[in-house]
């Protein structure tokens, strides 16, 4: 085995040095504590749980992305999370067990078996707020708000947020009569946007003609909110969770609206990809930042998640990956305050200026590397009248 | 399956609720803040590794700790971390590549397949400090202090630091003539202090007459600071590098007691269990509270680990864990303190307050909890002079 065998990190598995490590810290600390600000608790889910928990109604994609190791224990299969949201819905279904309304943020890193479309990395730090408890357009129009002040938070001003609505096409699939096999061909030949396909899966198999139509007119209905007035009308006949999810995204809208103005929303009615259709139940929604075709933070509502652990409870939520926001922020590259302590100095003193929040180094004996080199930009200096702290030269 | 077998959480794997979550958030901001007045830098090593750089220099003990994954992309082993030193080290000697001191510092979870003797958990939040590139006890000095910082800073008064050196038995070993399957026999006889086992085991194997004297004498050399010129005596025939190593011992000694001279020092110098065999080679320390027979930190200096990454450098450090430093603190139940902001409630007051650090809660339509039963101690009212935060009935 050679030198460079044991020190090569795995692809998209990195370290974070010195100076990035610090700014990844702070902007933890900072969104962690506007999270709280708006009523978020921290939680700290665990990285590791039985398979069973971590899939939980959340199924095939999060399976394949999942790291399985074996309990010496008990034998049984542990997964490494690929998705901290299965795991938070289980403390607010089973753990807290509080009635009303529930927030919760979570902050930590998630392990991806192979890198998703959407990220090179397969350990994102994930960070992300969920609002338990909750069914109406409210708590959606809260968590994407928060999403956005989030971006906000690291500089972003143009933001363009992606609208859906799972309930769309769940509602009319109900209706198609197609089959298990058959949806799926269906949603995948929707999600590459391949009309003629969608056409010939429609034709093949859906009988009810005003299904197939409204199904074949989906790949279409996107764009600004004139399109929630037109899907109204052209989707007039379908199911009434149909309509009414139309309605819930004019809600959204004008919520978000009213308070970002400046952000500009796409809607999308059978734009599903990207998003978990395993959970997502409501409404789903991505930000993406100009020049980029890879969403910043998305989230949805998943009302049906809690039930595998025994209580079904509204939810809703995002996600976002923070060493992705950092990549975002203008990098300040303030020099290191630090004060160099040469050997001897009062140890009281260098007590007293790290309680005071100062950064104090001492020289080790026999090194050579002296303070600037230490990144240090003051030092102190024993002089007639005591130690004296003096700028060191750069 | 039923709902239990998906909510039931692995023994060992813990989630960390709300209030406990928050103090460990703070525990934790407030000690990398304090390693950061000490000049320690943050890194944030990956929890996944290919397991040859996991397990570079550190052996078998740490290899049965160690979750296995293959690489999908590779086919290679990868581990989760189970100690985040060798990931430090290789971080100084391959990645920072800097001359001269280099301190370091993390926080966070690592993972044991099984629990270790010191500790219920297979998932400690491992908080740590490494000092890379200084040889002299003075670094061991400086470590040293800052573990028992750490550990006065959550309200500790009463610390036992129990010190060994692992080149004492590592250098009698050397001369001792033994073949590697007899001194791991003897090791072993020796952390169990099985005296008469140690005796057949040196009279078998040793020809040396003075070295096997002073290996049965080994177990016998514990106890106060007194013992370390008894043992200069008694191994007065010892190598020179043994020698050494107990006016190391002195000089750690008289630098942790003039900085914390309330603090019980113990010597023990064939005590080596706990520690990693494999990479320690100098001092190795362990700090233990009043009625608890498990280290609550520990530490040593481990010279040799860097070399694996192409560049053996000096390195001494000591970890503890989080979760463990937080369950030690008096839990203060402070209210929290939160303002119910109820429907309607004007968005720029909201966002002004949360602006100055308030914590805000919107009420959401349909909710039946009140601000008390969200935790808010004020609340919103509008009046016929504008909006007034007033305090809730608890």
């Amino acid at each position: 085995m050679t030198i460079a065998d044991r020190w090569l990190l795995p692809d998209g598995i990195d370290e974070v040095l010195p100076a990035a490590a610090q700014q990844v810290e702070r902007l933890r600390r900072e969104l962690l504590d506007l999270y709280s600000s708006w009523g978020y608790e921290l939680v700290i889910p665990p990285h590791i749980e039985y398979l069973e928990s971590l899939q939980a109604g959340a199924g095939h994609d999060l399976d394949l992305q999942t790291f399985k190791v074996v309990d010496q224990l008990t034998g049984r299969m542990m997964g490494l999370r690929a998705d901290t949201t299965p795991s938070v819905a289980r403390i607010d279904a089973h753990t807290l067990r509080r009635e009303g309304p529930v927030r919760l943020c979570y902050c930590g890193s998630v392990f991806h078996t192979k890198a998703s479309a959407s990220s090179a990395s397969r350990s994102p730090i994930q960070l992300g707020a969920e609002l338990y408890g909750h069914a109406g357009f409210e708590s959606d129009v809260e968590v994407i708000s928060l999403m956005l002040t989030t971006l906000k938070h690291v500089g972003q001003q143009q933001i363009n947020v992606d609208i859906g609505h799972a309930g769309i096409f769940r509602g009319l699939m109900r209706e198609s009569g197609l089959d298990a096999d058959q949806q799926e061909r269906l949603f995948d030949a929707l999600q590459r946007k391949a009309n003629p396909e969608v056409q010939a899966l429609v034709a093949e198999g859906v009988n009810d003609p005003a299904i197939a139509e409204m199904l074949c007119l989906l790949p279409h209905l996107n764009g600004d909110i004139s399109i929630l007035a037109d899907a109204g009308k052209r989707l007039a006949g379908a199911p009434a969770d149909v309509r009414a999810a139309l309605v819930l995204l004019e809600q959204i809208a004008a919520g978000v609206q009213q308070a970002f103005p400046e952000v500009s929303l796409y809607f999308d009615l059978s734009e599903l990809s990207g998003y978990n259709y395993n959970y997502h139940t409501g409404v789903v929604f991505a930000a993406y930042l100009p020049g980029s075709g890879q969403a910043i933070a998305k989230g949805g509502r998943y009302d049906g998640i809690g039930a595998a652990f025994g209580r079904a409870r509204p939810a809703t939520g995002f996600s976002t990956d923070l060493k992705l926001l950092l990549g975002l922020m203008v990098q300040e590259t303030a020099p290191r305050s630090a004060i160099f302590a040469p050997q001897g100095a009062s140890a009281e003193l260098v007590q007293g200026l790290r309680a005071q929040g100062e950064r104090v180094i001492y020289e080790l004996p026999g090194q050579s590397q002296g303070a600037a080199e230490l990144g240090c930009n003051r030092r102190l200096v024993e002089t007639a009248g005591g130690w004296q702290i003096e700028p060191v030269e750069q």
